[in-house]
C-alpha cells in the first residue's frame, strides 16, 4: 500500500533525508534526536552527543510484516540476562519480521517548527514550536509555562482506511539500558504512557475522529509482539510504547507528548535549578500539561512553519535555518538562580556555557526571538566572568615581556558540563600556549561590545507567535534602560580596546597589537581556534581586524545615545584608524587583504567581510558603503571577497564550497553562511546562479554519508565531513538570512 | 626498589589478587569499585555494572618510569577532539612510561573493612566500616550522620624514605566522559580536590608526620604530566588527580574521602530523597565531613577488621565474608519517604528492589549489624507489595482450572532501577508462565513469616562498632512489640500456607500443592529461577517444602509468643504433617529425596537443607535435632546430604565444588555456603579436610579468570564462570559462619 517515490522522481532539498535532528524544547537542554536511517536516536537529557536508543515508528496488519520508519539497530533481547543463557547477536527485528522502509519509500518534510515523515501507511510528524518571549520577566505566567515546558508534540498518523482488516501502528523506543515504567499508576494523574524514572518519557492520547485502541507494550519480546499486535507488560523491560489499533477501513492518529525531567540541583560552581521545576513538579506533570495544550503547540507550529515558507528563501536556505535551529534548541538551558532566570547555550558535543564567541553568532537569532537572553548572558559575564589584565608586545625571542596597563575583557565561557567555573575564569582557556585552549581576550572584549551593542540599541519584539495578522516585521525596540546601566562597562571596554591597540605612546593603527598577559608566555587566539594561523591567532588578524573596526563603529552609536560626545568621537576616530589601516593592507599583487598583517602572511580568508554584519544590523547603512565615512575599506573588502572567492582559493576545488582559509581545509558552516549574507546583503554581491549551486552543497555537507551529527559546524571542504563542533548550537547565524531587523 | 614477592613464595588466599570488589558506603547505592588487574573501576552511583574509569595509584621519581597499580586501561588523549585532529589508538600511559605493576609485585590484603594493596613504594588501603545500628529511630543524630555519610576513606602511603631524590605519587581516576571540576574555589568550604559535577568526587589531606606538598592534575595530558611530576589544571579534562610530592627520604600520607551524592527526588513511584540529604548538601558537604572525622572511620574499619580476624574461621571463609560483604554494601540504599527511612537492597546486576528472595538470605546479616532494615522492608511489604489471591490445582490437560480460597502473599520485589511499582505489583512476576518470571507466591510467603519471626523474636544489638570491651557476643532482645502489632498478618500467613496445602476438604500433607491463580496457565516458581525443574518449580518442591516446614516451625514460637496456643498448636500440627510427608519421601534406591514430588524426578539437591537453618538461629536446637520431634525428618536429610555429596551427583565432577543441583551446572555461591553452614554447625557434619579444600574451589570461583563482577552468585559449578546474578549483594549468607546468632 507504500506509495512508492523513486529517487529519480524527488525533488531532493536537501540532497538526503537521513540525517539527524535535534527536536527540542526550549531552554530544557534535552532532545529527541531521530532521522538517520538505519541509526537509533531517542531522548537525552544534557547531553553532546547523538542518543543511541531505538525509536519505533511502525505499522502491521494480520499477515503482514511491521512495516518501520529505520530508526532502530539489531538488538537483542535483554531476557537471557536473566536466565543464563547466551545472547544472541541476531537482529531481533528481522527475526521477528520487521522491514524497515527503505529510503526511497520516505519523504522527510523539515519545516521550521515541524519534522514529517511519510512512509507507506503512516505519518510521523515532530512538532518544536520556535518560541519568542519578548522580555521574561514581562511575560504572564501562562505564557512561561508554555514555552518553557520541557516536552514536545508529536503525532502518529497511521492510515487503515483503505485495509479490509484490523491493523495497527506503534510507537516506541528500545535500548535503554534500564527499565521503563507505565505512567498512570501511581501518580496523581491517570496519564497514559512510559516513562524512564523521572528523567524522560511520552504520554499518548487519541486525537482522531475513529478513536483506535491504544495499550501498552513494554516487553523483552517487543519485535515478536508488535508483529502480532499483542499487547504485554513487563516492568523489567527497557523496549516499550503504545499499539495503536485500528479498524478496518478508519484512519486514527494518536498525539505523542515527548517529555524531559530533572529536578533538583542542576549545576555547580552556581547552584541552579532548571526554571520550568517552578511550573511542573515531575514528568508526569510535563507530559499532562503539554498532551492538555497539544493544539495550541501545533498551532504554533503552524504558525512558524508559514512564517518560513512565505520568507522568499530558497527551500535550501529554510531547510538550513530549520536544521541550525534545531540543534540550537538542543543546546538551550534556561536555569533559575535565586529565583531570578539564568541563560545558557551549551556548546554542542563540547558542553561548554554560554561560550562567548558562540554568542556572538547566536545574537541574531536570539534578538530576534528572546533578546533578553542575550541582555542575561552579558550580566552575568560582566557580574562573573569579567577580568582586569595587562597587555604585552609580541615575543621577541625569550627576552621578559614588557608589560602595560591593559583593560576588561570576558573569559571564553562560564564552564562546562553544568559545572560554572570560579569567578573571571573560563573552562577552556590555558596560560603559555599559541594556539587552541589559549586565551580569546581581543576577541571576546569585542564580543561583549557587539552584543551589547545590538541588544541595547535595537530589540525586536515578539513576532513568530503572535496573531498572523500583528506580524509587521521587525520592530526596534532597544533597551536604553539597560545601555545607560551598563554605560562604565561599555566605557571600560573602550578603554581597554584603545590600550590593546599599541603600547602608551606609540603610534595608534586601531588593530590589535598586544597580547593579554593572561597568555604568559604565548599569545591570544580566536574563535577559529582549530584553523591555521590564518584566523587562528589574534593580533594583527584581518578577521578580528574588521570585527574590531565593528565594535568602534557600534560604540559610537552607544556613547551617542548616552549624550556622551566625546566617547563617540573617541569611538570613531579608532574606528576611523581601524579602516584605515585594513584598506593598507590590500596587496595588489594578491589581490586581496592577507589573513595577517606580520611576517609576509599570504592567506586569503572570507572572514574578512564577517565584522561588516553588525553595523549593518544595527541599521548604520552608512558605515558599510563604499560611499560612507569607511568606503575605502568596504571597496578593499568587496575586492577582496571578488578575488578569493575563486576555486583552489576560497571555493574548495574539489567540492565547490567555500572555505574559510585558503590555507586550510577546516571550513565552518555557521560562518559560510554568516559571510554569505554579508556578501550578498550587506555587500551587495550578486552571485547570481551560484548562490544555489553553493548553497546546495552546503546543505549536502550536512546531509551526506558522514553526516551523524545532527548541525556540524567544522567540515572538511573537500567533501564535508565533520572534523569537530558536531551537533552544534552555531548555525543559526544564518537566521540573517530572514533579513528582517 | 619494589620487594619482589614471586607467585611461589606468596601464600594465595584467595588463589588470585586480581578480583574486583566494591566498596561502598553504608545506604547510599553507590560503589568505589575496583581490583581487576588490567581493568579499570573507579565511581559509579545506582549502577548494576562495574564501572569503567581508570583509577590511578601510581608513584615516580626523575629519570624513573611511573609505576601504577594497573587500574587503568589504554587511554587516549581527549584534546584532539577540540583540535579536528585524529585520535590515536596507542596506549597514551604506555607511551608516557608508565609500567603497571605485575601481579607477582602487588600483594593485596582485603580485611572485612580495609582492602590494601601495596607494591614497590606505595600501600593504598580503601577503608569500608560495616556499621552496626541497633534501631535506626533510637540512633544518636551524630551516629547517624557518621554511618550515614556517603563517602569512604583512602589512604595513600608513598615510601621515600630510601630515595636521595625527591619524589611523587598521584592518585586520580580518569576516561570519565565528563569534565571534572576542581573543588575549594565556589563553595562555602575551602576543600582541595576533584568532583565530577555534584555527583561523586574526591577531597584530600596529608596526614603524616612529613607534609607533602599536595597539587591538582587536570588535563588531557596526565600521563605524561605524572611522569614529569607536573602539575596543571585545565578545566575541560576528564582525567585528574593530586600530585603528592615527596622530599628525599621521606615518608608520605595522604588520607582522601571518596564521595558521592544524589540530590533531589530518588525514586518514582514512591516519592523518595536518599537519606542522607538530610545530612549533607552536596559533595563538599560529604567529602569535608568524611576528611575531618577520617580517624574515627579508620578505627571502626580497625576494629571490625580484628573482629573478624578474631573469629576463628579460616583465611578463605575470612576473605568470602569480606568480599560478600562489600558486595551487600554496594547495593543497600536508606531513602526517606516523608521523613521517615525507606530500606532498599537493589538486587546487584539486575537492580530490582527488595527482592524478597533475596532480603530472606540477607537476614542474617542484616540482623547481626542492623535489624531495623528487616522490619522497614516486611512493614512496606504488607503496606504496599502485599496482596490476596486464589489458588489452583496442577494443569490437568487444558480444562479450566478450579479456583479455591487462597490467602495473604507478597510480591516479588517493589520495583527496579529506582521506579517503586504500584501497589501489589512487582517487576518481575508474569502470568501464564512455567519457568522464569512466573509468580512466587508460595516462596515469598513463607520469606516473610522466615523473616519476621527471626526479626521479632531475636534481635542482636550493636556490637562491631562498639568499645572491644562491650563485645560480649550475640545478645538477643527481639521486637515483642512489632510481633504484636504484627499479629494479623502473621495469622494471615498461617492461614495461607495451609490454603495452599491442598484444597478445601482434601487431606494436608504440609507441603504445597495449589498454585497461586496470579499464575493463570502457568505455575509457581522459586527463587531458583533459572535452574531446571528441581529447583524452579514451586509445588511439590523438597527445597520449598523443607523451608515451609521452617515456617510452620516459627509461626509455632510466633503464637506462642503471643500467647495464643491454639494457633501455635496449628501451626506444629502443619509442621508435623510436612515433616513427616518430606521424611516419606525418601527414596532408599536413590539415597535420598527427588528434588520434586511429581512425575519420577530423580534430581538430587542440596539446599534439601537449606530451611533448616530458620529454626537453628531462632534458637530452636530441639527442631533440627534428629532427637527432637522432627528427628526422621533430619535424619532422612542428613542421609540425602551424605548421599548427595558425592563426585557427579552433586559436587561437580570437573571442579570439585558444591553443585545445587545435580541435573544442572547453575550453581549459587550465596547458597553453597548457606548450606555449608546448616550441614557444618546446624546438622553437624564433619568434614574434616574436605572443608577447606571445597572452601579453596569457591573462593576461586570469585577471582578466576572470569570473575569480572566482584561477587557473583550464579556460577558455571564445572569452572566457576558467572552466568548471572553478577555484582551480587546475596553473598552475605556467609555471615551465618560467624555463628554468633
Amino acid at each position: 500500500m507504500a506509495k512508492k517515490v523513486t529517487a529519480e522522481t524527488k525533488s531532493r532539498v536537501p540532497a538526503s533525508d537521513s540525517y539527524y535532528s535535534h527536536h527540542s524544547p526550549f531552554g530544557a537542554y534535552s532532545t529527541f534526536t531521530l532521522g538517520r536511517f538505519g541509526k537509533g536516536g531517542g531522548f537525552a537529557l544534557e547531553s553532546g552527543q547523538v542518543p543511541s536508543q531505538n525509536v519505533f515508528v511502525a505499522y502491521s496488519r494480520p499477515n503482514e510484516p511491521v512495516r518501520a520508519l529505520p530508526f532502530y539497530q539489531g538488538s537483542v533481547s535483554g531476557a537471557e540476562n536473566f536466565t543464563g543463557q547466551a545472547a544472541s547477536t541476531e537482529n531481533a527485528f528481522a527475526k521477528a519480521g520487521w522491514v524497515p522502509f527503505k529510503a526511497e519509500e520516505i519523504t522527510r518534510s523539515l519545516k521550521w517548527a515541524s519534522d514529517t515523515w511519510k512512509a507507506g501507511d503512516l505519518r510521523f510528524t515532530i512538532f518544536t514550536p520556535v518560541q519568542s518571549l519578548a522580555d521574561f520577566e514581562y511575560e504572564l505566567t501562562d505564557k512561561l509555562k508554555l514555552a518553557l515546558c520541557p516536552a514536545l508534540i508529536a503525532e502518529l498518523e497511521f492510515d487503515n482506511s483503505q485495509s479490509k482488516t484490523p491493523g495497527w501502528a506503534f510507537f516506541g523506543v528500545g535500548n535503554i539500558g534500564k527499565p521503563m515504567r507505565v505512567l498512570g499508576q501511581d501518580a496523581s494523574l491517570s496519564l497514559p504512557g512510559l516513562a524512564r524514572g523521572n528523567e524522560w518519557g511520552f504520554g499518548y492520547r487519541a486525537t482522531s475522529e475513529h478513536i483506535p485502541e491504544l495499550e501498552n507494550v513494554l516487553s523483552f519480546e517487543l519485535p515478536e509482539l508488535v508483529r502480532a499486535g499483542r499487547s504485554k507488560v513487563h516492568l523489567l523491560a527497557s523496549d516499550g510504547g503504545v499499539l495503536i489499533r485500528a479498524k478496518a477501513g478508519q484512519r486514527v492518529t494518536v498525539t505523542l507528548a515527548l517529555g524531559f525531567y530533572r529536578g533538583g540541583i542542576a549545576t555547580t560552581g552556581l547552584t541552579t535549578e532548571y526554571y520550568y521545576t517552578r511550573f511542573f513538579d515531575n514528568i508526569e506533570d510535563v507530559l499532562a500539561y503539554a498532551l492538555d495544550h497539544h493544539t495550541r503547540y501545533k498551532d504554533d507550529a503552524g504558525v512558524i512553519d508559514r512564517r518560513l515558507e512565505r520568507s522568499g528563501l530558497s527551500p535550501t536556505r529554510q531547510w538550513l535555518i530549520s536544521q541550525a535551529t534545531r540543534s540550537y534548541y538542543g543546546s538551550t538551558q534556561l536555569l533559575r538562580r535565586g529565583g531570578h532566570p539564568l541563560w545558557v547555550v551549551n556548546e554542542g558535543e563540547y558542553c561548554m556555557m554560554n561560550t562567548f564567541d558562540l554568542a556572538v553568532d547566536h545574537l541574531f537569532f536570539e534578538l530576534r526571538h528572546h533578546p533578553w537572553t542575550v541582555r542575561n548572558m552579558l550580566d552575568l559575564y560582566v557580574e562573573r566572568y569579567s577580568y582586569m589584565d595587562e597587555v604585552m608586545l609580541p615575543k621577541d625571542g625569550g627576552s621578559k615581556r614588557e608589560k602595560f596597563l591593559g583593560g576588561i575583557s570576558f573569559t571564553h565561557d562560564m564552564g562546562t558540563h553544568n559545572q560554572f567555573t570560579r569567578k573571571g575564569c573560563s573552562s577552556y582557556e590555558l596560560t603559555n600556549l599559541d594556539g587552541c585552549f589559549s586565551h580569546m581576550t581581543h576577541e571576546q572584549l569585542v564580543n561583549w561590545v557587539c552584543c551589547g551593542a545590538l541588544y541595547g540599541l535595537r530589540r525586536p519584539v515578539e513576532r513568530d507567535t503572535a496573531p498572523a495578522g500583528r506580524d509587521a516585521g521587525a520592530t526596534y525596540a532597544g533597551d536604553k534602560r539597560w545601555i545607560r546601566e551598563r554605560e562604565p562597562i561599555f566605557l571600560a571596554c573602550l578603554e581597554s580596546l584603545i590600550r590593546r591597540d599599541s603600547p602608551p605612546g606609540a603610534k595608534r593603527d586601531g588593530v590589535m597589537s598586544l597580547d593579554s598577559s593572561r597568555c604568559g608566555t604565548g599569545q591570544e587566539i580566536t574563535t577559529y581556534d582549530s584553523l591555521d594561523v590564518s584566523l587562528g591567532q589574534a593580533r594583527s588578524n584581518l578577521y578580528l581586524a574588521v570585527k574590531t573596526w565593528a565594535a568602534y563603529v557600534l560604540l559610537g552609536h552607544v556613547f551617542r545615545q548616552l549624550g556622551r560626545g566625546h566617547l563617540e568621537k573617541d569611538a570613531l576616530i579608532q574606528a576611523s584608524i581601524c579602516a584605515k589601516t585594513i584598506t593598507s593592507k590590500y596587496d595588489r599583487k594578491l589581490g586581496f587583504i592577507p589573513a595577517v598583517f606580520e611576517e609576509g602572511n599570504h592567506s586569503a580568508i572570507i572572514p574578512a567581510i564577517e565584522g561588516l554584519v553588525f553595523p549593518y544590523t544595527i541599521g548604520d547603512d552608512e558605515a558599510v558603503s563604499e560611499n560612507g565615512p569607511y568606503g575605502k575599506m568596504i571597496h578593499a573588502l568587496k575586492t577582496h571577497l571578488k578575488n578569493v572567492l575563486k576555486p583552489g582559493v576560497c571555493l574548495d576545488s574539489a567540492s565547490g564550497g567555500w572555505k574559510l582559509s585558503s590555507t586550510n581545509n577546516n571550513t565552518w558552516a555557521s560562518k559560510i553562511q554568516l559571510c554569505q549574507f554579508v556578501a550578498e546583503t550587506v555587500l551587495g554581491f550578486n552571485f547570481g546562479p551560484s548562490i544555489p549551486k553553493w548553497d546546495a552543497i552546503h546543505a549536502a555537507w550536512q546531509c551526506n554519508e558522514f553526516a551523524d551529527f545532527a548541525m556540524s559546524d567544522q567540515l572538511d571542504s573537500t567533501n564535508g565531513k565533520p572534523i569537530g563542533s558536531r551537533y552544534y548550537p552555531r548555525g543559526v547565524t544564518n537566521i540573517l538570512w530572514m533579513n528582517d531587523f
